[in-house]
């Protein structure tokens, strides 16, 4: 039989990422592509003992059926960490579990987007969202990323020129792929300007706890007095990502419309891991795990810059990121990028290459993406090592 | 700032049932208005057994980041089961794991259906599929069901009349409202409706394992030569709701599109219950844990209906399951359904009204939905009991 699809979706190829991905998991492959969080920074101990005492307390409560919604307790629990020390969420506000972050993209494309409006994105920008934003026949309008984020000109330009904007999707902090982080004066920018024209902002922060260096900035969803943020937080890179677990924090309404998305998505998202995210929160320390794991990802910046010096030498030039998972990295001279991905992949080093992240995927580019966090500090030798003789064949 | 939804989801309402759950969190409320399993049906020690053993072996397997297809040994093992037990699933068909059976539907209706595009289904039919349907912009046409399943001539006209039909949606066993199961001869007339008008099947089998009484039927998919079925199949009801964890069998080309769109949605399934279910099926008597669960249905519906004759009478009609968690209730006269449900949350009992189930929710309809497994014995009485009065007030 000849079958045919919708058009949204008709389009739709893998993501890059979760395609590389599969090579990812021959132990072989020196991992510096997929968005994997370092297995030293899962708190395993802690999950073990808090599975353990619920399926042996209260097995019920962690198997039945439960609300769209998400765990009561734990919608309390990031409710309030949110507020007391992020000043995100007002009386407007209400939050949703997800099944991981991306789910939040999802529902907030399906329920704002018809085919053909406009979502505006950074560029480069993630894959995995960009891709979601296809999947409801978005047309991506991607402002370019300066050091300290968008170019605000441009995008005030679009939303001058645009009739159809649904909103414009952010990355503040150690951006995916990036690496770079946005300013208080370009988010308080960005703030002003999706007011002056009723645009929504999606600001997606699965890193923001992952800062390694410097201060944190307050997010645009902190300065949200008129309900125009939909905030998506994540326990992934936090906790663990095998858990998808992540939550939205949005004006209600919009949030029960995703809400009432999600019913016919999944029901509701695994309970056990909602349950193994509240108690870690409520019985273990979370913010000095989250410090732990900052001092390990420190490190792990500390040691791929110095090893990207060594063996790129004036090969690439990069920015060194304040947090996050990535280094982007822009090779000084024109080469195929897609051959040179290619070329590690056969020398056992998975990157990937930086048009995967473009709003229009088939433009040349002469960056690619390092993740530093999941790979040992000698297979983040090896590759590095590795990357850069390549590239030296290249350029 | 007002807001504005995408036109697909505009209209789109919160499941009744999901809303009337959130009465029955209150454990003064006798829930038969839910689809939840027996929590006498989890395998609790077991669960608790796995979990302990995944997470100190080898927790990051449980904890990273993993494919979108689903966890290799969970796919292999739930293929061999399906084809060696069931002769479901081709050469040209694969599995994809996904959150639930739930998102099969979102899934297949996201890859198929352009708005406006129909989608038929038995009438009345899962409303939570319906609803899935629906925030895809696709236009519901109900076959009435007889019986012994679909009026097949009715379907016949559709299928003649109607362009742009992309699939028939069937839940063939124990069917969810009415609780009824399609003959196998019905089923062979439908798969050869479909192949003679190019439409798709979506085949959703929640309950197939749960056989209380006579023999298996052959699922629609056991005939699939042609590719022109996709079944959803889950654990939801033989294992644990909140695992969260369901599947679908298609044919590659569909289930890859499929996989990208899930890809957006959640990444992949919650990993720890994954391994739970392929080692619960390797490690464990899958089969014997069914028998069991099928015995403790067996004697809920005798309960049920022996309670049901008792305390209604004349005062309804209901066909007695072969299987399933349903029975389905036709009050002897005409009365306002919503009127009666909402006496019935009154005195602390919940159940659905069967407009609920309708592709038009707004006509009327004399039926509701009781759930049997979910009440413990007595409360299935006492509630039986409540209904039976008030039935008795109304009519």
């Amino acid at each position: 039989m000849k079958y045919t699809f919708s058009n949204r979706v008709n389009g739709l190829k893998p993501s890059t990422i979760r395609e590389i991905l599969k090579y990812s998991s021959d132990p072989g492959m020196i991992p510096l592509a997929a968005g994997n969080p370092s297995q030293d920074a899962f708190p395993t101990r802690e999950i073990a003992e808090i599975a353990a005492a619920v399926l042996s307390e209260n097995p019920v409560s962690a198997l039945q059926y439960s609300v769209t919604e998400g765990y009561a307790p734990l919608r309390e629990k990031v409710s309030s960490r949110m507020k007391d020390k992020y000043n995100i969420g007002r009386d407007f506000d209400e939050l949703l579990i997800t099944s991981g972050a991306q789910q939040v993209m999802d529902l907030a494309a399906k329920s704002l987007c018809n085919s053909g409006d406009a979502v505006i994105c950074e560029e480069p920008s993630f894959i995995g969202s960009l891709n979601t934003f296809r999947s409801f026949g978005v047309r991506l309008i991607g402002v370019p990323l300066e050091s300290d984020g968008m170019d605000m000109r441009k995008l005030e330009t679009i939303l001058k020129t645009e009739a159809k904007i649904r909103f414009i999707y952010t990355i503040p902090n150690f951006q995916n792929p990036s690496g770079l982080t946005m300013s208080l004066e370009k988010r308080k920018k960005l703030y002003a300007l999706a007011g002056q024209y009723s645009a929504l902002i999606l600001e997606d922060n699965p890193y923001g706890d992952l800062r390694a260096f410097g201060e944190d900035i307050p997010s645009v969803k902190s300065f949200d007095e008129d309900g125009l943020v939909i905030y998506a937080g994540s326990f992934s890179k936090v906790l663990a990502p095998g858990l998808r677990v992540g939550y939205a924090v949005a004006p209600a309404e919009i949030c029960r419309k995703m809400t009432v998305c999600k019913q016919g998505e999944d029901v509701h998202t695994n309970i056990l891991a909602q349950i193994i995210c509240e108690r870690f929160m409520s019985n273990y320390d979370f913010e000095g795990h989250l410090k732990k794991i900052q001092k390990l990802y420190r490190g792990k910046i500390e040691l791929a810059v110095r090893l990207m010096d060594e063996y790129f030498g004036e090969k690439i030039k990069y920015g060194k990121p304040d947090g996050g998972l990535f280094v982007w990295c822009e090779l000084a001279g024109e080469i195929n990028m897609q051959d040179f991905c290619a070329e590690c992949l056969k020398h056992g080093v998975c990157v990937v290459p930086g048009s995967a992240f473009l709003t229009d995927e088939t433009k040349p580019c002469q960056f690619f993406r390092i993740n530093f966090s999941a790979p040992a500090d000698k297979q983040l030798e090896q590759g590095i090592k590795i990357l850069g003789d390549i590239a030296g064949q290249f350029l």
